[in-house]
C-alpha cells in the first residue's frame, strides 16, 4: 500500500467533496490507495449512519463506493499514461452511473474495506467494480462507471 | 400532495435512518408524500454536500433516491393491501440494489426534487424508478429494488 492517499494529490478546488474532499470538514474524507492491482478504502461508520439500529445506511454504502470508485478510475488513467497523480494536467473523473448490489445488512461497528479493481479503461471512461466488506464478509457490490471531467469543469475560471 | 409524510408514520425503531429517520439528528431527514399515483420529495442540499464547487455530491444524489424509493416502496405496498400507513404490521423495505444515471451536474443552490413512479410491486419486492430535478431540469434518474425487511429485523427482539 503507498502512503500517500489518491485523495492527498487532488488539486485544492477538487478538494471539497462531501465524500473525498480532504478540506470538506462536514465530509467523509475518505482514503483510497493501491493495493497491487486493486484499490483499496477503509472507513470507519459513524455511530448515526445507522439505517435500522446496527447496520449501515445504504446511501452512505453508496458513497464509499461512488468516491472511491472515481478515485480509482483517476489513478488508473495516471497509471494508463505512465504520469504521477500529482502531475499537470490534473485528471479528474465524475460518476456517469452508479450501481450497488447490497448483498447483506452490513454492521455498522466495525469498519469497512471497499476493494475496486478497473475493469476497462475506455478513452475517457472508465469502469470500475468493486466490493464492501465488514469482518472479511461482503455485504455489497458495486459498478461505476466514470468519465474524465471536461475541461469546463477542470478549470472553471478559465 | 398528503400533509403528513410516508417516514413520519415509521415507528421509532425504524426512524433514526440517516437519510430519513426523523429521530437521527445528523441525518437527511428526507420526507416523501404521494403525489397522485407519483411520490415527491423535495430536498435543499446543503453548502457543504459540494462534488467540485457550485454542484451536489452524487453520494447524496444516491441517498436521496435510496431512501425516497423505499418509503415509496413502503407507501405502494400499504396502497396495494388497502391498508392505512400507520396500520400493523409495520411493512419495511430494504434496498436490494440501487442503480443511479447521472445525466447532468446538479447545482446545489437550489431545491432538488425527487420524483418516483411505482414500477412494479411483485410478492414482497417493489420496483421503483425515478427522478431527479433542479429548477425544472432532471440531472440524474434512479431505479431501486426495494424488498420487504425479513420478519427477524421488523421486530429483532422478539
Amino acid at each position: 500500500m503507498e502512503e500517500k492517499a489518491f485523495q492527498e494529490y487532488y488539486p485544492e478546488q477538487f478538494s471539497y467533496c462531501y465524500g473525498c474532499g480532504r478540506l470538506n470538514e462536514h465530509g467523509h474524507q475518505i482514503k483510497s490507495y493501491w493495493d497491487g492491482d486493486e484499490t483499496i478504502c477503509i472507513f470507519q461508520p459513524k455511530p448515526y449512519h445507522t439505517s435500522i439500529p446496527g447496520y449501515v445506511y445504504g446511501g452512505l454504502i453508496a458513497s464509499l463506493i461512488d468516491c472511491h470508485s472515481t478515485g480509482s478510475a483517476a489513478a488508473a488513467a495516471y497509471r494508463a499514461e505512465g504520469r504521477a497523480f500529482d502531475s499537470e494536467p490534473p485528471l479528474r473523473f465524475l460518476t456517469a452511473s452508479l450501481h450497488v448490489d447490497y448483498l447483506k445488512p452490513t454492521p455498522i461497528d466495525v469498519p469497512l474495506e471497499v476493494r475496486a479493481m478497473i475493469k476497462e479503461v475506455k478513452g475517457r471512461k472508465v469502469t470500475v467494480q468493486s466490493t464492501l466488506s465488514a469482518s472479511g464478509v461482503i455485504c455489497a457490490r458495486g459498478e461505476v462507471v466514470a468519465v474524465q471531467m471536461p475541461d469546463y469543469l477542470v478549470t472553471p475560471n478559465t
